[in-house]
């Protein structure tokens, strides 16, 4: 594998499951039944912050915050959307996209550090993901 | 007070200080000592979720979200930037844009609920909102 090619953290890999490409992210579901809950890496080698990336790809990174917002509360009803970039621990640049109730297991804190992750069935994981490829448009 | 005007949420306002207005979001300081701390709220009323702007509005956010975390770092010499959008106990759109440092108190684990706020001296406060103001070209 050549060192300038675009990969995952293996921490993201593990915690994660694929939906698709999005014309500047990665996008991938969080392994987590408790939150239906997103990430968008954007493909871009060796960035860890938003503002390593230009001016550009950082606008077209908030066009996918927003489509994968917007996918996710109307695929869920969700009460709040929790947005955030935070990279403490895995510092591959990573956006959250998480879709919170009021009825959720850390509501109203932020979801990080509060329960376990509860994996999804093969199943729930594979409707969810076809919901959220076509809310996306990803084929 | 016309019911149409931008105001703060009431727990913004105990919280921060002014640091002043960029050209979408009014910009304050939390006063918490323990991490350099921005609030970016844009001046639009109503407004709770990021996709509650209109196209236009989040590209400019997104700019304001570079500018802060820029000016942030390039004061501070911050390990990692959290930025962040999470609004389930203030339901006013509000953008946390936060210097991390390896050495902080809450390292790795986000900020919030970790450890009680602790009050900048007024000439402290007054000295960092001078260069926030000058590294943004805030007048």
């Amino acid at each position: 594998m050549s060192s300038s090619a675009f990969t995952l953290h293996p921490q993201i890999l593990q915690d994660t499951i694929e939906i698709g490409d999005l014309p500047l992210s990665h996008l991938r579901l969080m392994n987590d039944a408790t939150y239906p809950w997103l990430l968008l890496m954007p493909r871009r080698v060796g960035a860890t912050e938003i503002i390593d990336l230009d001016e550009a790809d950082r606008a077209q990174l908030m066009v996918e915050i927003a489509g994968a917002s917007k996918a996710l509360r109307g695929l869920t009803g969700c009460d709040k959307l929790n947005v955030a970039s935070l990279g403490n621990a895995v510092p591959q640049l990573h956006v959250h996209v998480i879709a919170r109730f009021r009825s959720d297991a850390a509501w109203p804190k932020p979801v990080w550090g509060q329960v376990p992750a509860v994996a999804y069935s093969e199943e729930d994981a594979s409707n969810f993901i076809s919901r959220l490829r076509v809310a996306l448009s990803i084929s």
